[in-house]
């Protein structure tokens, strides 16, 4: 495309959300997606060297200034347009008791997020992040009547849950390609509205399940390391949890090395959701935090369908849900933040936001050694 | 004193710090610092069990919530008011050529906090923390004159540099109590201006050199585990910085037990400003969040001096100066933030109040379960 060539730092970004049209295919969207030019991670490395401070002294904060650098083309990278995309789905698996809740509780945390009463909201207003609750494929139906976030609710429901994927497929090919799609333009939108850092939210009771099950497909890590206890299923649970992971594997052979396989056999609406989302920030170059498990396993989906996404991402936090720290090893990504957490809705990645727009503050605020009058090193 | 019986919540603070007078002593101050009454840890717990989640599901943040329940003694704690105090101060040991940088750059650095363009300026602006910047004993004199941030100096010289603690004591006994005398009155001017978190910084060419000496000392942790490369000295000068520390040590014979000994024999001002503002946390209940491997000396001669200060006192991070994981795992404090940084000046710190803001906001602001009308676990 020669892209590089034909649009200045700045122009480049809204020229690209202008052409992303509502019947653009998958293969199409992927050919498009490239990794990062190196060449400005070069160019704010330098700016870095200068700041009045020793050598690189704020650690990774440079490396992540560099790294937005270098996904937004700018070195005046900024993220103060903040957004939060919930993605919301219900799991057919929930029949074999994988969950310590039930799953009502889904469809009743969506109305918490519109009330703006649960845990995404609280650290989203902090971070001055918008959340925005997407219905990917809940059971309920929700019109958000007489809840204060209403206009922030999008409904896109692929289908009410998936299928239980110990009986056969989760969802059908086309399911799962109208699910990415849809994280994809609902994202777009974003984007073209000035979203600047764009976080993935998840929401659905029995998730850690598929994701658990995408997470052991595709690094190949034994089920065993790879399945915790979610929201707190007991020892019994977390047998049932296993026991249906196995039998959705061999009952469904998904193919590690395709994305889409995987997702449709043993993945989720919202997961799917989240992979969109990620596959648009690295189309529309825009750096994207992803959360814990469930968003882990999205991006473990993406950056089987699209290697270079993984320059676009920014692993918000490492969650204590077990394998979530093997699935970030898996994708060479380092959780900025690692605090217990293992909420999801967003939670890990919209805190480490705050992290990341500090890091810019440092890029672009902190003087040089000339301009502090500071000496510098021999 | 009773005094829990005294005071109602919310009254207790500002009795405190009227009682705080010019001419207490350090003696008398550490007899009133008691360590946090953990009922106020039961009570808030009991409000983290009903917010609509799974148990405990955003982990550590919920023990910061409830540590600053227990410090502040309400279940309404706030860190919407945050200062800095940058405690500034010269090494005579810099002499031994322990460091990268020359001496010259303390007080330009000073210049550069008061202009508003060094990196913890960048940071505190991001958290809206307020910097102040202490002259505790630097050579230069600096009167602010031109710059943006002048009305934020306070001039508290204890004298021009300490002695170079190879040759003898790096004070006297006279001058390191009132290097912590200093630091605890000029914390609680800034409580009592409304201040409901302080951070510590530090700047002084040369200092993790006394920091190290001060760990070693107190922790029983051999130099080798505990000297690093500070702002980045190479292989000859870490040489240098690990044989003046082992002779200052074998010169001056500190008595680990006696925190006010430690500094006096191989401390510095700017460390001895710190031990006063963490003293000041504990006595008027004000939590305080500590730095890096500067910061952190000065915490392991504040608990030398008085163990309950330990309660009031938060790790803002990790840093990558050798040592600080230790000081750090010897203190019994988890670090929230771990990214590399090695830059001091309080940029840790500073950072990581986002991080227990955020968590503030979690536990006063999510909804309980009933208040959400969410299902709860059986």
């Amino acid at each position: 495309m020669g892209r590089k060539m034909l649009f200045m730092d700045g122009h480049y970004i809204t020229r690209r959300i202008t052409m992303a049209k509502n019947d653009l295919t998958l293969p199409e969207m992927i050919a498009e997606i490239t990794p990062v030019n190196k060449d400005w991670i070069a160019k704010a490395r330098g700016r870095t060297a200068q700041l009045v401070m020793p050598t690189r002294a704020l650690g990774r904060l440079h490396d992540y200034a560099e790294q937005i650098c270098a996904i937004q083309e700018t070195l005046s990278p900024a993220v103060n347009q903040k957004a939060i995309l919930i993605m919301a789905g219900d799991h057919g698996v929930v029949d074999e008791g994988v969950s310590a809740y039930p799953q009502v509780i889904t469809g009743e945390m969506v109305k918490a997020f519109l009330h703006g009463g649960a845990g995404i909201n609280a650290i989203a207003r902090h971070v001055k992040a918008d959340v925005w609750v997407v219905d990917m494929g809940i059971i309920p139906d929700i019109d958000g009547e007489g809840m204060e976030h209403k206009d922030r609710f999008l409904p896109a429901k692929v289908s009410r849950g998936t299928s239980n994927f110990t009986k056969g497929s989760a969802m059908t090919p086309e399911e799962a390609e109208k699910a990415v799609l849809t994280g994809f333009h609902l994202a777009t939108e974003r984007f073209k509205k000035g979203t600047q850092i764009l976080g993935t939210g998840d929401m659905g009771i029995g998730n850690t399940t598929p994701s658990a099950a995408i997470g052991t497909v595709i690094t190949g890590i034994p089920l065993d390391d790879m399945v915790g206890r979610g929201t707190g299923v007991d020892d019994e649970g977390l047998l049932k949890k296993k026991d249906a992971i196995q039998r959705g594997i061999e009952k469904n052979r998904p193919d590690p090395q395709n994305g889409l396989d995987v997702l449709s056999k043993v993945g989720g609406f919202e997961i799917g959701g989240i992979v969109g989302c990620i596959l648009a920030g690295a189309y529309h170059h825009r750096p994207v935090v992803i959360d814990g498990f469930i968003s882990t396993a999205g991006a473990l989906v993406a950056r089987a369908l699209c290697p270079a996404v993984i320059d676009y991402l920014f692993a918000g936090h490492c969650s204590e849900e077990k394998g979530h720290r093997l699935m970030l090893k898996h994708l060479g990504l380092e959780p900025i933040l690692d605090l217990g957490m293992r909420l999801g809705e967003g939670t890990g990645g919209a805190l480490a936001m705050s992290i990341i727009e500090g890091a810019l503050r440092v890029f672009k605020e902190v003087l040089t050694f000339e301009e502090a009058a500071v000496t510098n090193k021999e």
